[in-house]
């Protein structure tokens, strides 16, 4: 079991490319990078990726970075600097846009990394150019992933780094069903995992714990991690695992879960085919629900 | 080994307070706890715990908090709502105190997963006065759960939530010989396990994989999830990794660590031990590091 997990990688996680955090911290490394003639730039439609020909991630080169705009060192591919421009464009909720979905579905992994890195800093930027400590104007550094509060322009001298929100997203098993919920902001008959934002003063699996309880009402144990992703929407890390329930009543909360319910392994099975009669729609491959349920699946049949 | 590592339960982990968030999103409800003549408020001295003869947690009455302060929802202890008072106090940096350590050392686990609640959010309150998106007085909302631009005193509307920050800790094995390292603040011959931040676009697993190529300059591979551990300074998530390297020639990030180097399983046993003449001093039980050195010998030792 061990083996196997360790090969789940989920979309958005694959990513290859030298993040180069020695080059970010040196201003005249980084300056270097940045006049490479080969440095490129990651082109964006706000946090839209934009798309070449073949589907692949558009480029064109650092130089043609707006001048207004700071450059974000996304890392070194070979020795070829690769930056995206922070052109303030944020957006603190999920990306509907099915089109998008579909487009990143078809990206290699480590292009789909690459962009997930992108959208989650460029957001970030956008919707923190103040200092948190003290209210004054913030700047970009150390290639983008930082915010300086500069005390020699008037600021407090608070250092500000990118967030990453950890989640927990989890299956429950009872007498061999698994327990899947729907959020009244879901497709029509989607079912998946349920998840929540794991809280200060908590560990991963007291998060799994205390979700299951707020949220469906059932008290589980035995919780096992399985598999992790970065979820640029705007900037999560997902955390999937497994636990265990002994009673399997179920008392939703209703604002964040409108219908759960226990499945049987046929059930699962069909909806991860995408049979048109199976009793609910799968998650999408690319959500790390997609790979928790595939992960499930397999411990069942061996 | 899955079962044995599902029982792991590190210093601050232990939470098994009813965080109530069905009362921290509810005016009322919230109202009527704050009220209640047997609501508590966890005593603190700045960010430090205040304990009482038998060296607990002390405890005064809510109505004891200043009005001044607002006031912190850690959760119902059965029918006990429990308060910490937002006290202004905030401090970025680790806690270096040796005091405070050993006297978190005796806390019972849920205790201590109290005090790291209390820790975390007082701090972050106090660090996050202001706005991120537009610079203004943000308030705090949600019995402290999150602060709130008010639309109707010209804010922004933006809520802020807060920050708890994924950081990757983990060990490599490489011909039945550990990695260990020391930063250059740490005590005399304390070694550790290498740790470092989760960053947007990477999973915890990528995460292990870049840090020990940036710090110890090694190609890691099968990693795995050990354990996780809230660490209220100011609000990490530790996320306990092991992994395999076939080729131990280090070349180490002299910003970081100061030393590194490669221990058997006889020596990290003394080290556990507190022999004198071990090669080095082990991380101290309430780190998560000290959990995930147990289970390296644990796995050696079968």
């Amino acid at each position: 079991m061990s083996d196997h997990i360790s090969q789940i990688t989920p979309a958005f996680a694959g990513g290859t490319m030298d993040r180069a955090d020695q080059v970010r911290v040196n201003p005249d490394r980084l300056r270097d990078a940045m006049m490479r003639p080969n440095a490129r730039l990651l082109r964006l439609d706000g946090l839209n990726p934009v798309f070449d020909d073949h589907g692949n991630l558009a480029w064109g080169a650092a130089y043609e970075a707006s001048p207004d705009n700071d450059l974000l060192l996304l890392g070194m591919d070979g020795d070829t600097p690769c930056f995206a421009e922070l052109n303030g464009a944020g957006n603190a909720g999920p990306a509907a846009d099915p089109r998008l979905w579909q487009a990143l579905g078809g990206l290699p992994p480590e292009q789909a990394a690459v962009y997930a890195t992108a959208r989650s800093l460029v957001d970030w930027h956008a919707r923190h150019r103040f200092c948190a400590q003290c209210g004054k104007p913030t700047e970009s550094r150390k290639g983008g992933w930082a915010r300086l509060c500069d005390p020699e322009k008037d600021g407090c001298g608070a250092e500000h780094f990118p967030r990453t929100d950890p989640v927990a997203i989890m299956l429950s098993e009872c007498e061999g069903k698994v327990l899947l919920g729907r959020q009244p902001r879901f497709p029509v008959k989607r079912f998946s995992a349920l998840a929540g934002f794991i809280e200060p003063g908590e560990s991963i699996e007291g998060g799994v714990r205390r979700e299951l309880w707020e949220e469906a009402g059932i008290k589980v144990r035995d919780v096992r991690y399985v598999a992790s992703q970065p979820w640029p929407f705007p900037s999560s890390l997902m955390i999937a695992c497994t636990s265990i329930t002994d009673d399997p009543t179920l008392t939703l909360d209703e604002e964040e879960i409108e219908e759960a319910g226990w499945f049987s392994l046929a059930e699962v099975q069909s909806a991860m085919a995408g049979d048109p009669d199976a009793p609910f729609i799968a998650p999408p491959p690319f959500a790390i629900a997609h790979d928790l349920l595939r992960h499930w699946i397999d411990l069942q049949t061996g």
